[in-house]
């Protein structure tokens, strides 16, 4: 099936150079799973579609008019990725908002990507990235549409025996991966970095912190030293098509797997 | 006349939301003055564009194509203002890059703005920005697609008689605006920011730097604190679209008018 897009509800229009999505990254979005023709987690991925347009002060478009869109996408019941992109619509030239506040919506399918079996039975191997991202209170945990630093991280390696890169802060801080969240277990306490100045907070490290008592974990969320990662029982990285996955490797650092990803996948249903 | 564009020199074709422009503000772009159907300072432009594809390894276009693209766009001999977006093309979802190595190219006309004549024969009056630019040592410089920063900042004041706003690091050193280059001059010394952390190097900055020693000055590229700014003699903004303006006032500072601002714009011809 080809990837198809709708904007603003409208099958394959076009995109001007005047979006400021494209002009400026001033946007926010979303990629989830749909799995039969219905959105996993659809209402958590709605409040944080809400949360970061009010982030950056972009008007959301409704719910209805987004799952009309998925409905149309996804009418034929299959299985895919959705993306929902939401910019600040066009604008005249220059960094000004347009006073109107208007906002554009475009949601495209995709097909579910097929990991690797052994990722899920094994665990993977990450890369430590040598880009720092930086600190900005204003954008961080906001899914923007400003991934420059995602996209150079991504650059760093190329084997596909790594699944992943791990980022840090300026600081040294362990905050994310380039496309995943990340938890690590020491004992019976389970931590995830804080993103009080950069970071993505995902849907699925949102559903993690609320299923963690479940599983007998008690969950925390602070900063996380390259130490502390490195000393902790298992570690395990998550986002909405990739579920959890178990971390086994990252250079000369390794992790015992305990069952943790596997646990979350299933008290999560992914 | 309305704005038209050329997406890789076919006439209003559409941008996908596939575009990595779009997806990740994974481009660069370039705005410019085009006066009767020439583009200023091409070679200037051209070389910074050339210098900011290399820093994101996006493949530039030729300088053949760009040219085509603003002859077609300006066959009237018209004035207006020209921007060249180059993103990495298009890609499957996700933050790996395509090993093809191809790229887009956007190139688009607007009409030239009307700056009020004030700003010219009085100079004008800055906003000093809450938000700061965060580091990033590997963009710093560049001109690329992550402008959520400059928006930010730019929601910050609505005023009209506020032209500019000055934006500092986290550190609280002075950087830029937020569509603009400042330079300072105390005596005979004309400063200007470095940006090894953040802000964009813009062509009218190099060619002031080039400029300064043929009007007496001294010029010189370092970190500048909000003291140093607030003790200046005379401070000025530029870029290639206003020229060169004299900074009368930012909050309670104030700058004299000794005409630093008159003699850049006439030794550069603007």
């Amino acid at each position: 099936m080809q990837n198809s897009f709708l904007v603003d509800g409208a099958a394959d229009a076009a995109i001007s150079p005047a979006d400021r999505g494209l002009a400026y990254g001033d946007g926010v979005f979303r990629t989830l799973r749909v799995r039969q023709g219905r959105p996993e987690c659809w209402p958590l991925h709605f409040r944080k579609l809400e949360e970061d347009c009010r982030a950056l002060e972009i008007v959301c478009p409704s719910e209805d008019a987004l799952l009309g869109d998925l409905d149309a996408l996804f009418r034929d019941g299959g299985d895919g990725v959705a993306k929902i992109i939401v910019t600040r619509g066009d604008s005249a030239r220059g960094y000004a908002v347009p006073l109107e506040g208007a906002s554009r919506r475009i949601v495209s399918r995709s097909p579910l990507p097929r990991y690797p079996e052994s990722w899920y039975s094994d665990g993977v191997d990450l890369h430590l990235c040598r880009l720092r991202l930086s600190a900005q209170p204003r954008l961080a945990g906001v899914k923007h549409l400003n991934r420059l630093e995602n996209v150079l991280a991504r650059m760093e390696w190329s084997s596909p025996q790594l699944a992943e890169g791990l980022l840090r802060d300026e600081e040294g801080w362990v905050i994310e991966g380039t496309m995943s969240n990340v938890f690590l277990r020491s004992g019976t306490i389970l931590r995830t970095p804080s993103f009080q100045r950069c970071g993505v907070a995902g849907v699925t490290r949102a559903r993690i912190l609320e299923a963690a008592p479940g599983i007998g974990l008690d969950a925390r969320v602070g900063s996380i030293s390259l130490q502390r990662l490195a000393a902790a029982d298992e570690v395990v990285i998550c986002n909405s098509l990739i579920g959890v996955l178990q971390v086994r490797s990252m250079g000369e650092y390794r992790w015992q797997n305990a069952g943790l990803a596997e646990k979350l996948r299933e008290r999560l249903g992914l």
